[in-house]
């Protein structure tokens, strides 16, 4: 039988893919960049276990990737998010965070707590 | 060769293909159902042509979807969903919604004025 | 530090969030249900530790679901999909399934094997 | 009241931007890229008025994204999508296309015939 040490790390990647695959590809620009993370951070943290969601949709990444575009909006996609979120699942405390490496979105178990 | 009212409303078509199948699936409850609103409104404007959508998450059909559930969310579906868009294209203006019929979110042209 | 049992329970449910949230809302019909699996299975099967995914779309259920509506066709969601998936983390064996309980699509670890 | 040929248009649109957002994001390879194809085809012709559908994968762009990275996938995004879809409405048929331009995955009306 899975632990539930295990099981509070599968929900935790539940969420984490949720977000990331409802997300990606939404139409995004610095202006509306605030709705949609609230939108995110709102909509995920309705999931089970589910404690806290913090995203940063990073402005600074938007405004390099449109600077020599034509649109003045572009797809969200992991370069532009920071993600935290903490998982609660019959008392044991997960954290969790995206950070992009090598050009991909990586998350990672941050902590696990019993 | 397309004209500018045919190239209006296929431009506003793309909104709501774009709008419903980016938000679809995603996780809504009564208390999350504004931040989504708001998100999508400011995600779908950012498409060209688009110059107002106004996107409203029926409460009253989330709280009875949810009345005999033992979850607090559900997912979005066009059942939860009142969406109007306006689009405006090289001088034409088209009028759009999406409303449920016989079970199905159907999408609109309500007026073209060249 | 998390261990790799943790990790791999955690890399599991990142695949099942990320299969459910792509294609939740997939328009669907018996005839292209197959088309359908086939995607979902080889797509998911590109992120990394997944070792194998099985997916069946339940035709008797779209059947179902089908008979009285006006269109032949619906959106993928949880209640069509049957899906098992094993995962592979530094030496750890984890097998998932998601099967519906209560309404909803829940996503289980079925065994972890260090 | 819309006419025949603007309603077939807005039917053209609708399909496009369900097509697109409806799969972008998803993991794609140069050997899972023919099986996406296939099911965005199929799922996206079950919508009303769609007479035809045909996606093409570009492996050529797949292969080149790939080429300086540490995976062996990528998320499906316009640059990699060429799509050609026939739409017939009251006797109003209309062809489209999709393809990059400046960057953007472009959306066109072909012809309309009336």
């Amino acid at each position: 039988m899975p632990t539930d040490a295990q099981n509070a790390c599968f929900e935790a990647g539940i969420k984490f893919g949720s977000l990331y695959h409802q997300f990606a590809g939404t139409p995004v620009s610095p202006e509306s960049a605030d709705s949609l993370a609230r939108a995110i951070e709102e909509s995920i943290a309705n999931q089970p276990y589910c404690e806290a969601v913090r995203v940063t949709i990073r402005r600074d990444e938007l405004e390099a990737a449109l600077e020599d575009a034509t649109a003045d909006y572009t797809e969200l996609t992991g370069r532009f998010l920071d993600v935290e979120m903490d998982i609660e699942y019959e008392g044991t405390a997960v954290q969790t965070k995206m950070e992009m490496e090598d050009g991909y979105p990586l998350m990672k178990l941050v902590s696990v707590e019993e």
